[in-house]
């Protein structure tokens, strides 16, 4: 199973909208076949196994990462295909969340007789694919948030500069990262101040995240780079109700340029209410959101408890003074917030990369 | 060589003054005896390298990571007992940075007829003596800053409480980290909130390290654990020499009470000059020094461009606002400070511990 899990991981960032799915398939203590999903439409992971390992499958035991499906999606289901193979035994890290196949899939191997085990590695096999399991749990998006400090603690310099606290090989990872999203997020004043691309570059990647633009006023610059370049890659601006009233010729320009205008409704800050924003994310089908800044937006997210993961850069450099990544937020010692579980700490280059997950 | 090293490390906070080093010697291929230097006053790593290996020793081979000494010192000259052991070659990391050494140990033993290689893991093995090296070559303390951040970057909240930031693995390494330094200091600042034992505790350590306190105008709290235990553990409060005269009364009630008083020159604000403190330090053999905080004195270690080592730890609590490591210094993004290599990252039961040194 662990190395089922492992086959799984070579999928990421290729799978979407399927979850990460590995397969292995033994017969008398020897592998016979392996197999992984690699891309939504190409074969599912036992469908691959099955075919790596052939007639040898018959009378052995197949591995599989997530409970194989029972309907035919734009594949059939695999459990048919396990059962007409001959399998005896099948072994499942955990069920599917998504309850058009949750324990049916097992049921129906069981009913043809296989002997099933449900919940070996179960909590990798969940965390490996934590996006797919939140959005089918819960039908909201996976939220993430990205941020590079200095040294001491500072996502910009005092007049708000960021550019640049990590390093290239920071960066580049964070590419990569992107291509994992489905949709990059910012607020508006990352776009007045930096103008970024905010897309997947250097990482060979099917998928080129959406961008989305929190701005609750509307401020978008018209001739910034994510306006400029929206007929090629989506671009979402979120405002409110109550903004796009009076500015509806702004906004009717900016959807000539290509650019998706939401408008929803306000917090009581008068900002774009951001759980509104997240519930129609969702039925827009966008599962996952990497927000990249910046401090104000960090600090609602944070205040709203709605991070599920946080990928903090720190490099070394040192401001002094500077802009601090939470906006909006001061908290005595004893009523610190401490709600994240460290996951995860990887080296760039003399840069640090911490994951943490919101906790249990 | 690598084993040498390995052992040496074995002794680190028990050998003071005296390096670390570790000896290994071989014979036809086969490792015929194994040292390290426990302690001073102990024999050092040669020496119980040739007595673990006995008269299988001659002809053979010595690795150690130093240059052996020629001095009569509590122990009588390693370089005559590889001699009088009949060892044919010797291996050497790399030379003693102790004048009354440097270059003598590998002469004798050449003049002896011994084969002698010098530089083999001399990177590694410099740095495995960093402050024992510092010291004989600029007759300096090493200055190391160990402070613990919040995940946002703050030592304390926005009040100057900073209890707790960290967990208690961390804080448990802290004692360790502790005993391998000859002072521990702080500004008075955080005696006055926190009043700290700044003893080394948890951990068997032979030395207990002395407290410094930098106060510049001799606000320390007559009360305080620091004074009240000074019988105990060596302290010094540092001040000015201006302070000093109008407040001989205070300072000699200190001196009674225990504690060491030392008034060298203020620098431009009238502070205590931590340069010339470091050459006072010097002065008394004192070959290392820890500061742990507050921010006032982090941030002048910083702008002294003094520190040798950073030990940072952070947490996963988050505060919004507060107190930023560096007290007194304001950078644009492009003058940041980049003066610190990432030596080391570890975990400790989901705190971070990154650490820093001096680049070059």
């Amino acid at each position: 199973m662990r190395l089922a899990l492992q086959l799984a991981e070579l999928g990421r960032g290729f799978t979407r909208p399927n979850p990460m799915v590995g397969s292995v398939i033994v017969r008398n203590g020897r592998i016979v076949g392996v197999g992984y999903h690699k891309m939504a439409g190409l074969p599912h992971a036992e469908r691959v196994a099955l075919a790596d390992s052939g007639e040898r499958a018959r009378g052995g035991t197949i591995y599989v990462t997530l409970e194989p499906c029972v309907h035919y999606g734009r594949t059939p289901p695999c459990a048919d295909a396990i059962i007409e193979a001959g399998l005896k035994r099948a072994v499942i890290a955990t069920l599917d969340p998504n309850p058009i196949v949750h324990g049916k899939g097992v049921k129906k191997l069981r009913d043809a007789g296989l002997d099933v085990t449900v919940g070996v590695l179960e909590q990798e096999a969940i965390e490996l694919n934590e996006v797919f399991f939140k959005f089918m749990r819960t039908h909201k998006p996976f939220v993430a948030l990205k941020l590079a400090m200095t040294l001491d603690g500072f996502i910009a310099d005092s007049t708000g500069k960021s550019k640049w606290i990590s390093n290239n090989a920071s960066r580049r990872y964070v590419h990569k990262l992107r291509g994992e999203f489905d949709v990059i997020a910012v607020g508006v004043g990352t776009v007045i101040a930096d103008d970024p691309m905010l897309n997947a570059r250097d990482f060979y990647s099917p998928f080129q995240p959406h961008r989305l633009i929190l701005d609750s006023s509307l401020r978008i610059p018209e001739d910034s780079k994510v306006v400029a370049t929206a007929y090629e890659i989506p671009t979402i601006v979120v405002t409110t109700k109550s903004t796009i009233r009076p500015m509806r010729e702004k906004a009717e320009r900016l959807r000539k340029s290509g650019v998706t205008v939401w408008a929803v409704d306000s917090d009581e800050n008068g900002l774009v209410d951001i759980e509104k924003l997240l519930e129609h994310a969702a039925g827009e089908n966008i599962q996952s959101i990497l927000f990249e800044g910046g401090s104000r937006v960090a600090g609602r997210l944070i205040r709203l408890g709605i991070i599920d993961k946080l990928y903090i850069f720190s490099s070394n450099r040192i401001l002094g003074d500077g802009i601090a990544p939470f906006g909006g937020i001061k908290r005595a010692m004893d009523d610190a917030m401490d709600g994240f579980v460290l996951k995860h700490i990887e080296e760039f280059d003399g840069d640090v990369l911490k994951v943490y997950s919101k906790g249990g």
